[in-house]
């Protein structure tokens, strides 16, 4: 179903963003793995709003509490449910949006679907429900290290519009991202990236920009042939974010300007390891990883919540104006980043799994 | 499981490149609806080997026999069993594939996942997998036609490395794609391309490029919020396809260097029809279709196979070198085309069905 | 997934019984439809405890709580997530139960299962874990009632170890069901019934008895061929209910004393419609719904809590003695009236919606 | 999706009794495990007609042929897909069919399902659609003998009409089962068994009966709580088989006669093992296996077809009569043996490495 996503470890999200709360259901767990409600509000205070004077100014403290799944400090193996309340609505700013569409949001084609749309702040297609894939990904993260100790997902603010971070993957460390907040991997960009967002939302504008990933100590052999390719759950997971238009792995569409003697990734032996000599592959071959870095990048559009007069139409079909209010991200990189990261350790997660349920570990 | 696709309409695809034959098995088609095996058979030889000078000289006629799920002609409602034998298998060309992996295939994956694989030329891997999607896409086209008649999905070839097309994707037709044998929408290319093609074939080498793709009225209202989001399908559906390396929908890579201001598509009234000015969201916003045109991308690398010999590993772990064999595409975005469609065709089918399903058509 | 169930109208349930609560989310619920908090309420004060002197008289309100996906009284569309709150816990009673393993009940192979258990109560194994079933299957009527009115799912208790009650499905209502406490169809035997269960739960003893439950004016062409059939759908959903032995559906058990010419239900029209003179097919043939009354019958085992002092093995396997504490239902047949329709008609929901997304309805 | 079956093993099976033939996929087969067409063969061999004097004299060899998935003699992990093609059709036993319903038969249901049906021969309905069952069941048996050897599934036939075998679940073997061609395991009751059958088909007319099932040697933990415990599964399983009426596991409906102190399974330390005095519960607690036998009982309704003239109606909707014809099983029960053995085969398959996926094994 559409709220549903991983095969083994399964979660389902639930939950608008000004209704009673947002949480996750997360089926499939393995048992006996230590869990508090401390670790997975560590993960939650990486995406919530407030965090620091580039996102959004709502005040929300996304506060978690586990509802089931845990006993004495332990998971049962029994669904493990979450639930954060909704704390900081202001509904009345979202008054005009009951009967106009906000451009470039969900707001038309929720309505074109269902005829009915929670229409206070985006309801399920605001970013709020990636509250419990986050949340969820702080459970699936224990469960990988304890099937394969030393696998590291790691993502940082590539570029924000023209700015683009020079990062080496294979040595980008999760404390050189977190000692910004704009979560960059390049200190001689931070600077620039924050002055191009507050230059942007002073002037009710918004921008968009990549956010890359790299998942390192993989070993081979996860993923699938065919539907359920790694890259291809990759890519549907990065592509279910809020605001993402693109996603490439490896060489991506620059790869499509070398030639097939260029782009091939050479194999050779490292002691008793197969490895390549490049990694244009970007990890990942015949859908399967090859125990390279697992590399990433994903789009991300520049937010639609503007605060200028724009044409749109009413829910009555009338052509007519609105203008952005409430409290927005004028750039959601820095909040996508922990975003990616959880997607990326769902996907990886569930195919712990899978690998475990044909083929052993 | 890793070889089915969808929730409604779910095919399931079997098969390796050099055993019996490669087939799919298509459960939860509507009954009633007419159905031939020279239907199937059309779309089949539009990615068949042998088609035309610039693509790989194997004869297979891919000929497809129906099984079951036909009955006097009409669809039965029960699975639709296809199989299509295969029969120009020369295994010797792929012995030396026994001992050593060809670099940026499937060969080295398969073995670290599996610990054996069917060596002769890709087994599982090999792009004939894609024969049983191509065939389950033209039952899907079927059941799309019955369901929302109209729908058109058109892909064609937007760039052969750094040969770009130039195509209006409001107009371009099937005729003008089909009238030329690179599949590409832009007359004054063709000729730039397949001689580009030739060159690089015959200096064994080979070169990869991106297929752009259509859909075009498509009602508003399809697709589903979070997981399911009609362009992460599509994503996956896409990087599922052997040799993808990138998928981006409406603005892309491109829309990060845009403003909100620049990039956010207004809507108005068009006669009755809720319409948008532009279309940077690409048909989709908030994982949901709006009635504009769906547009995405895909990029295809180089083929693996080339006539050079390569460094690389041999199955017991030792460094050695290994020259491409066999007849193979120096190109595969000709007869990448239609099953970009077929993936597409695929996506839309299930989801039309999911509607009808939740919310009635 | 294990806690989860349906295809298209699909809940997943989660919860111990002495954790913070118990719940359900609700994914593919057709949008506006009317839901209210009371209407749920009203079916899970059919199945709490404390509702008279012949169940449990442990003191749950089981009030629920609609977190997600009604808005301003309609359903949205997007997942519906309950909760239901724990109250009267004691878990004082279960101190025991840490160390020992209750004979026939769920606490060993937890054990062998997971490694671990919630050991007050039962933990996921309890009847509590139903709330969200029941709770489920208030929302699934309102769709079937939608999509299909003057559907009638109707349960009663049919016997009470040998006190059999003598109903006519074609007449029975839910009115004369819930005049009295025992949920049976039949004023003759009531008092019979209470008495042996007053009598029983006296003793310290329990005992078990028989569910029977017809589906009438379902429309013909409900189920599926193959491995989903109606029936086996149902058998189940039946056998997934705590203390369940057994299913039949028609003639059952008993029709296997009988030839082919005593079994065959013969068509006739009767105007317009085809229908069978006799029901040994109870609704169902081939997997698929005839139009004619759906019934079936339901084994519920004797409760496995009793007041005595049993043999059972310690946790550290060792051979002792444990005798029943707590509050408990010496016949929890009264109680699981309104779970045998809640299964039934959270199949039933699932089938239209499945039959709407193929063939239309 | 209908036609599909088990989460992780998982088979799609497809076509119809008069079509080019019927199959199998696997999906999810683990790599490695030596596997051949005879050791499929045996087992269809066990389900086929024309077997012996007391089934249906239909000529049809049931000859499979492996059409991929293996490679050299093991399972490649990819699907394994298997063909058997259909042989001694005579449609023109049919042609009555076309335009009568059968009664108690599935021809009415699946024309108001689908509009449509394949009147020759049941179609999908028949019973030839097992074969599939069969076959990639006698794969999961290789799986289960791979992951933990000594698991034995032993079913024979309990009753013909009245006439009860007595036979000891715990010592019964294979050989004894095959020794008879009712697949009773008591040879006292064999002769009487054979005669009945034999003379109510002479009177043109059929019966039905039971067929018991032990599972021995099976691990405790297998199974899972809430929606897809072991007897669940089971319970679907079983009534998914064509003509079954009822399931019931341990005590049954029997077991609704006894009190919670007759019926409680003490637990007691056999050496190290946990194990129960009595075993009533049948192997199961709280859907999770307890390393006891597990026991079931199946109900086989006598065969709809019967030599006799039958009231029943047209497809146009007139009252008329009908004459069973063709060549039929006026028993099904020696037939439906290696069908229940099959049907739980997959179910155990499935839970071994739903278990070692999320629990280890």
């Amino acid at each position: 179903m559409s709220s549903s996503f991983g095969q083994l470890f399964k979660i389902s999200t639930w939950g608008e963003s000004h209704g009673v709360g947002v949480g996750v259901v997360i089926d499939g767990c393995p048992p006996m793995l230590e869990l508090s409600e401390e670790e997975i509000q560590k993960e939650l205070d990486r995406r919530r709003p407030g965090q620091s004077e580039i996102v959004t100014p709502r005040k929300e403290g996304d506060v978690c509490e586990i509802l089931s799944g845990v006993f004495e400090g332990k998971t049962l193996g029994s669904p493990i449910g979450i639930l954060v309340r909704n704390q900081d609505q202001r509904p009345s700013s979202y008054t005009e949006m009951k009967d106009k569409y906000r451009p470039s949001h969900a707001d038309y084609t929720y309505d074109a679907k269902y005829g009915i749309r929670a229409w206070h702040g985006g309801g399920r297609a605001s970013a709020r429900e990636t509250i419990g894939r986050v949340a969820a990904a702080a459970v699936a993260k224990k469960v990988i290290d304890s099937l394969f100790p030393g696998i590291e997902i790691l993502a940082w603010v590539q570029s924000i519009q023209d700015i683009e971070a020079d990062v080496d993957p294979r040595t980008i460390t999760s404390e050189e991202i977190e000692s910004n907040i704009v979560r960059t991997g390049d200190p001689r960009v931070v600077d620039t990236m924050i002055e191009r967002i507050k230059e942007v939302r002073s002037d009710g504008n918004s921008i968009g920009g990549t956010v890359q990933c790299v998942i390192r100590n993989c070993p081979a052999g996860l993923g699938a042939p065919v539907f359920d390719k790694l890259d291809a759950e990759l890519a549907k997971a990065m592509l279910s974010i809020p605001a993402t238009k693109g996603f490439e792995l490896g060489s991506g569409f620059a790869g499509t300007l070398l030639t097939g003697r260029e782009h091939n990734d050479h194999f050779y032996m490292d002691d008793d390891n197969v490895r390549t000599r490049t990694n244009r592959s970007g990890g990942v071959q015949g859908g399967i990883s090859n125990g390279e870095n697992i590399e990433f990048r994903v789009a991300f559009k520049p937010t639609a919540t503007i605060m200028s007069e724009q044409p749109t139409v009413s829910t009555d079909k009338e052509d007519t104006t609105l203008k952005g209010r409430g409290r927005h991200d004028a750039c959601v990189l820095p909040r996508a980043v922990p975003m990616v990261e959880a997607m990326a350790t769902l996907v990886l997660c569930d195919h712990l799994l899978r690998q475990r349920a044909q083929c052993g570990l």
